[in-house]
């Protein structure tokens, strides 16, 4: 983790180019701008090549995926791994159809992403070619593995894609194969409101955006921030009452307000 | 109503596919988090019958209706009738053009729905063919029928489709012709915000998907479980302050909130 | 101002047709019921004409733009020409892209708006066809015009288009090539989220859409409803503490409470 990126992220403003779901494009664009970045969606294939040429990072969101905005999201990933601009992946729901399977298998051989950010059943179908996901969530079973497990999940994963590998649960796993940090940071009412998920994936592409050269820091400080505002939106919650509308909303408050002062005294990381 | 349905959406955790509009879709996704389901939104055709195989309940929501959507409906629709899952259909707007009449005069020929449900205006509209339906509101012409016009319509949609019938207003009627029940739980300021209908449609899906043997009285319960949030919701804003967004917060919060003891308290429910 | 225009917006609902985009379709829905008018987002070409028959007023929203949605735009702008209904153009990241400098020319050829509404970057796009426009949000170069450079820009476009001209910004510059007026509500804070330029062309919808005998003043009297909204919201933010989101859920309930009376007090327009 590296709490001065923060910091970079509010004076750069990076332009987070987001290719995503309409369920949470909304939560995702507020996240964006809460860490200090600037997020433009934009899936037309006419005009995605232009957005990508102006922004600091790509997020590619497979929620709601649909034959039109696949061919915007090949157009997009090439174009900015032609620029060397970091690419970001979030293979929502993948494993749960032989389309987004192969989507997501298409996309690992045609693009070089930066950062990959799924849950255990999402990432166990990217490393398999295989599904047990149910939906969007990750399935029980998945989630009785061990840590040592996804460690080595997270580790395969790495080896076959290059990419830093962030690996979402009650704890998080990130990984770039030489370094791998666990968090402990984040709350299960979170798994309570649609978006955290993607929120995450599109705050990893503010921070990596701003520090491209700090892929792995960017990401594991990214991971914390979204884990300790959970954590502070709960001690808020439990404070003034209220239900899961009222988290999401004390959610996005803190991904604003966490400085990294206050990040680095509440961040649980657990260096491997 | 059967307060016990409550408890086994959240201990069964049913996953409901909603293939719905952009507009309220977000909303649509925590209400459906907020009473216990998973929700899946899903509109690719090349994946919609494998997420059908998935989940326990199909919603079929008439907003932002377009042709490539449609096709999905279709599809999802003819699937979950093989497999035998509950279909829910929210017309949105049916009546406003002959497009959305047209197409959802198709989807009663071909799919067979459990639970139907709609406002005045749309449930007229699909009733007779054609429409007196203001956008997606009920015209103010149709909100002046008195009672039993609105239970004669009910029963007579009810002999059209064989589905339990939803015509959602000041007073709910809710009816599967043998057994015909009256809510009179929910607030005018409701109209207030967007979503209220779609999300009613959303929880319906979730409570149907846990019991599915019990249609009629999940669908009772799920329109309770919304007017008595409705309620209480409102009873909070005037303690708290706020307008129409802190009151829609509030009752995505009292979704959650609201257990099986609390709704059968507050609801008021008529069987006639 | 014509502050009487609140009301009217309130006794006559007037319905307000937007095809705009995925991601603040939710916050415009609710911006548009919170004035008092209702929102339909309707998308389809099969299905446009028929909602602008219905509709008081047409809102273009070029976000999250595509080759379908921009025929159906046509469509109706063409159709809203015809039955002399208001069309309100928001020509999002216009000046980003070719595509979409390319259509918001086109349109403006073949499309006769009432009422044009955009940050400097993206009006300095549709005088030109040029852009400097970084994403949605205005670039910072464009930013540091001085006053008369962007009053002046604004009288050009009104010469070009005969639209009334509203250029957002911390201070909004309305014209209608007679009138000037200049209007100093607002926050900083309101660049923190997403749609709150959605939002604001999406209520002139519905206030022109009301008194479109009236449309310098409606459009007027909504760009200050805006602003004022936004003052009030910061100033209950400070008081009861919270981050950008409940900021916005803050504005949203201020632009349904904020009446006649309480507007005419808060604003500051300068008449130039």
């Amino acid at each position: 983790m590296d709490k001065r990126i923060l910091n970079k992220v509010k004076t750069q403003t990076p332009l987070v180019h987001l290719i995503t779901n309409y369920v949470t494009a909304n939560d995702c664009a507020n996240a964006v701008l809460a860490v200090g970045g600037s997020p433009v969606m934009a899936d037309e294939i006419l005009e995605v090549d232009e957005i990508v040429s102006l922004c600091s990072a790509l997020v590619l969101n497979l929620g709601t995926l649909n034959q039109r905005t696949v061919n915007s999201m090949f157009a997009a990933g090439r174009k900015a791994n032609q620029l060397r601009k970091p690419v970001i992946l979030d293979p929502v729901g993948v494993g749960a159809t032989k389309f987004r399977t192969q989507i997501a298998k298409q996309l690992l051989e045609e693009i070089q992403f930066s950062v990959i950010k799924g849950n255990i059943s999402e990432m166990k179908a990217l490393a398999t070619g295989q599904g047990s996901t149910r939906g969007v969530d990750a399935s029980t079973h998945d989630l009785g593995k061990d840590l040592g497990q996804v460690i080595a999940l997270a580790h395969s994963l790495w080896k076959d894609t290059e990419s830093v590998i962030v690996i979402s649960g009650a704890k998080d796993i990130i990984t770039n194969g030489k370094r791998t940090h666990i968090i402990e940071n984040g709350q299960s009412i979170m798994a309570q409101i649609t978006g955290t998920g993607c929120m995450l994936s599109s705050i990893i592409g503010g921070l990596v955006g701003a520090t491209p050269e700090q892929v792995f820091d960017s990401t594991v400080t990214a991971t914390a921030l979204m884990g300790v505002s959970g954590d502070l939106a709960l001690e808020k919650l439990n404070e003034i009452g209220g239900g899961p509308n009222t988290y999401r909303s004390l959610l996005i408050d803190y991904l604003n307000k966490v400085d990294g002062a206050l990040l680095e005294r509440r961040a649980k990381i657990e260096v491997r």
